[in-house]
């Protein structure tokens, strides 16, 4: 039996958190799940879009990409100049998700693009992504407070980022409802569901699909379930993680 | 009071289907919800992407398109090769979809595409495409029973599409949760929701956003609920529809 | 023998003109000629391309789309950033017709945007798209001329439009000269002819190209005679659309 | 009085041709219409494409391109990967010239790309371009007929070229018809034709066009009847450059 | 003074080198240089590009990219689909330093890439690339020796990769010859030179620039010679990783 | 033997300089080394890139093209929107070398480009594009200088051009060095370099590259003696050549 079946099936893989990665930018997390590690950086500007000006409001953005190296065989590098249709939902996804727990306006008029650069790919990189990214957004939120801009006024962390935001996968494999599905695991899943909340308990998202299959009531409540579960753990480890960094 | 929130809020838009819409392909279907309309036809290609060769199954794929002057102001033609990141997560949803109630077996090495060009946009057009576009790809399906090819084996369009699907919006506007969003009804949305499901009232797919909002427990059941009944009526539309064209 | 030979070969195809086919947009015509089915959309914007600003001139320019499913084989979308020659050659041949009949001084610094989408194409779609697109900008501008903007003069349509534009096509068939090729005609024609006019009787654009044959001088004259009689026609078509449509 | 106004207005402007421009390439010419140089080269490959192959046919294409020192002010370099309008009509022109005198049966599987590349534009580029790529184009087909291939039959230059092509463009100043318009005349004219001829006096190609105005029939035979003594006057100068080369 | 400064002008930055980082691919290296941090991963493809088949021999190319976390301000990511100059000359430079040591044909019909994807730069990447670049090739023909493929002749590391490779870079800083530039000490450079050398002290490339300043022979000859001191203990530095890996 | 062996390995190639080749353009300068042929123009635009802007300073840029009937076979066109690396390397290395030597301070807020198109390839395009560019260059300068611009000083060609740059290659063949590789030579070279230097022989740029081979010190210093050798020859053809335009 394979190394990814030998974990319970309502268990999340091994997170590990390193905060500061790189020494140019504090607002860097390196976030690994099992074999899954993303670099999760948030660059921040002063400014906002053209289509934001003005409003005194603030905009966080992400970006995602896959190194080629990343997988095996080797993932062919984006410069075809299209993104791929994959690539530009997840990097929607993770906006959407962040900017459901800041306010905007509480940020003022800077802008913050958080990248995740996916180094190695097991499965479950966009949820990680999600849930590393809050990291970076929080650190660089906190590195804003600790550097007052003249013309901007002060910004009150608590303020931007009143509540945190964590993701994690379930799917349907053979009837069995399982959580944090690694490659090995997804590939074998029925139906794959990524479940956004916040660290309180709201959803923010939900992306439930049966690509050659379908799902009932009694099973998307499992999995929500389920869902909930590992948010709660990964909600605490965000948290302690931030907190040792501060 | 406008006429789009006139309408009960567990009350579909009106309907309308025309089979056979260009002369020249009678899977071409011109589908309106309300104001939306979209022209759904069918391309039958004899052979599959090389990816898919020698496999014996077939291959469905989905385009979207809105056309400049479906929305006021006149949204630009997509001509800079690249496609915008909500127009490729549209398609990709409406080819996932159509792929989940399929047998590509016994479809055999055909590929079939289904376009989606929206001549007017009023909200739901995804939902409607998903809607239109298997009643489009339904008549394809019955097209090719007609015409049976030498080197393909002949062709049961019950065992093609054993199944229907169709979909429909639903959201929260002010704690109130609200069936098939116009566009004024989406722009008052918290939480937006698509769910796409089986005739025979399976999820294939399920899709709720909460951009700067959150929602809980309760509010996801009100909605789905509302969506497996506006999707029973979708169902049986579609179904007379077909009937009627054949 | 096909319906389309036995039409006489100096009688155009069957017009139908629906004005107001779009209930967002008033200035939207679905034209109709013979089996070619195009939506030509009028779109008003304030201002004026960069190059054109602080002239107190308008603009008007025209784009030109094939739907997929408009012929068999489904014609490929055009996304890869690389609009092919025959859809520039076709859209450009557009606007600079419908310039040549506007006054641009007295349009004052709007720009105009004329959309032509073929829905079906059954030959003489470029025509069609002129026709039809001359009756969206008369019906767009009649709009303006009701809606008087603060910071721009008030608009006279008959200054703006002092006349008007129709085009089609003639060709040389084995010898014989022929009015208004369908694509069946067209794939027999020796020379091609396109013929853009004024209501009034004089030339706009003549284009005239022997693939891979030649014409001469008789040929010429009989191709030019057939198409001022065919243009008479559609001009009093027009006119009567327009004049219902207000 | 400027030096292009004081040529008659049923004169051409002076040509000038040389034969053998590049070592490297027999089949290049470097053509000059008074200040207009065009560069004409024509590449032989064997082979055609895809969609030729197998028919025992050949095939001419053409590309034609300004450099940017060409005008002043400087032309910004095609890079974009969009080729603009005017360039994709032009080239489109240059090859349906060509093709419709070579006949490609004659040719057998062989491919003739000839390039137009203009260093220094004063006006008629596309003609210069038709009347020089036909002089290239035969130098190539005098050179394939001097290199047997083993696989190919042997080429007769006469079946393959049986006739010859020229281009020149007329207009209409101020009601005054004038003969070759170089930049300073063209952008005087209200009306600007180009046509295509066979040196035996037979139309290819008329394009004619009022940008922001009409013309009558008069003026159209004023203008056909000055390019016909135009082309006769350049066909007998490519004769001449041609027998002189070999 | 800062940190930068410090170091003597003839001393390299510290290097620190972890072979295998990514656990899914041995030749991964994660490599440092000071603070410039470059991964470099080596992926192994059976078959070689279409112009190399058929030759028995393989191909070595690389891909480099600069992570938009990886400098501050941020650098955008190459999504245009036009890769910069920039990047296009080091990567060409990467790929030709390692093909300059291999023996292709002792490779035999195999592709490897090698990815140089930048995660945090402070000058130097490029040379970092090309040094790390060659320990990742030399683990993926290592890995190769032991995974024999059928049809392929068993391979010999030592044959494949009978030298080593590394790069520095070496500057003029007033007057003042510097060995290894930081971010900090480039921009403070008058004249640039990078240099690649094999292990046994023989030139691949010299690549040296005065962008808006000029060197003379005295200065080359000392920038050459400390690039001769760094290359030797970068390449002991390389063995030492190497053998510890195997 | 060939005509390219002939040359005395420490000879340059027959140059000829043609000034002022365009007559729109003074600042055109058509240059031949051997069978290698540029027209490199030089155009003046008043302003600079935003982001020189307001700093009082000039720009100068070089673009460089190879048209596809400069080489057998021809060379495709550059038109898929991405230049290749060898374009991108050589433009960018064209610029650096006239950036080196002329003071954009005295050039005050204009732009030049340079472009430098080969109409026939034979090696050496990029020495050539350099000796040549600088000639047009320096035409430019000496136009500008006879044209005083109201808002901008007035510019003194000695102080915008205190230096002359040309570039000479060289090369390593069978243990021989050679002097200005043409394309014969160059396909023969072992090791390939080259080199640009000030007319006072001081160094800008080295670019030394053995593609499938290395070199010694010994060989670098005899490399290094014959292009300023050569050098010094182009500079006094170069000064010859400007002097006559003038």
């Amino acid at each position: 039996m394979s190394a990814s079946t030998d974990r319970p099936h309502d268990q999340l893989r091994q997170v590990q958190i390193e905060c500061g990665y790189l020494e140019s930018n504090p607002a860097s997390v390196l976030y690994r799940s099992g074999k899954t590690i993303v670099l999760c950086t948030a660059s921040i500007e002063r400014g906002v879009p053209p289509w934001m000006e003005g409003k005194g409001k603030g905009w966080v953005t992400a970006e995602y990409n896959m190194l080629p190296g990343s997988t095996s065989p080797r993932k062919r590098r984006d410069r075809s100049g299209k993104v791929d249709g994959r690539t530009t939902e997840i990097q929607r996804l993770i906006g959407r998700s962040l900017r459901a727990i800041i306010d905007l306006d509480a940020l003022g008029e800077r802008m913050i693009t958080v990248d995740c650069d996916v180094l190695q790919a097991d499965g479950g990189t966009r949820t990680a992504s999600i849930t590393g990214g809050f990291i970076a957004l929080s650190l660089a939120v906190a590195q804003l407070a600790k550097q007052p801009a003249s013309e901007l006024p002060t910004l009150d962390p608590s303020a931007v980022l009143p509540q945190s935001v964590a993701a994690i996968s379930v799917g349907v494999i053979q009837d069995d409802v399982v959580l944090d599905l690694d490659y090995q695991l997804d590939s074998a899943a029925d139906v794959d569901m990524n479940v956004v909340m916040t660290g309180k308990g709201r959803f923010i998202e939900i992306q439930g699909t049966g690509e050659e299959a379908t799902f009932d009531d009694a099973q998307l409540a499992k999995m929500l379930s389920l869902a909930k579960k590992g948010i709660a753990e990964l909600t605490a480890l965000q948290s302690e993680a931030i907190s040792s960094a501060s």
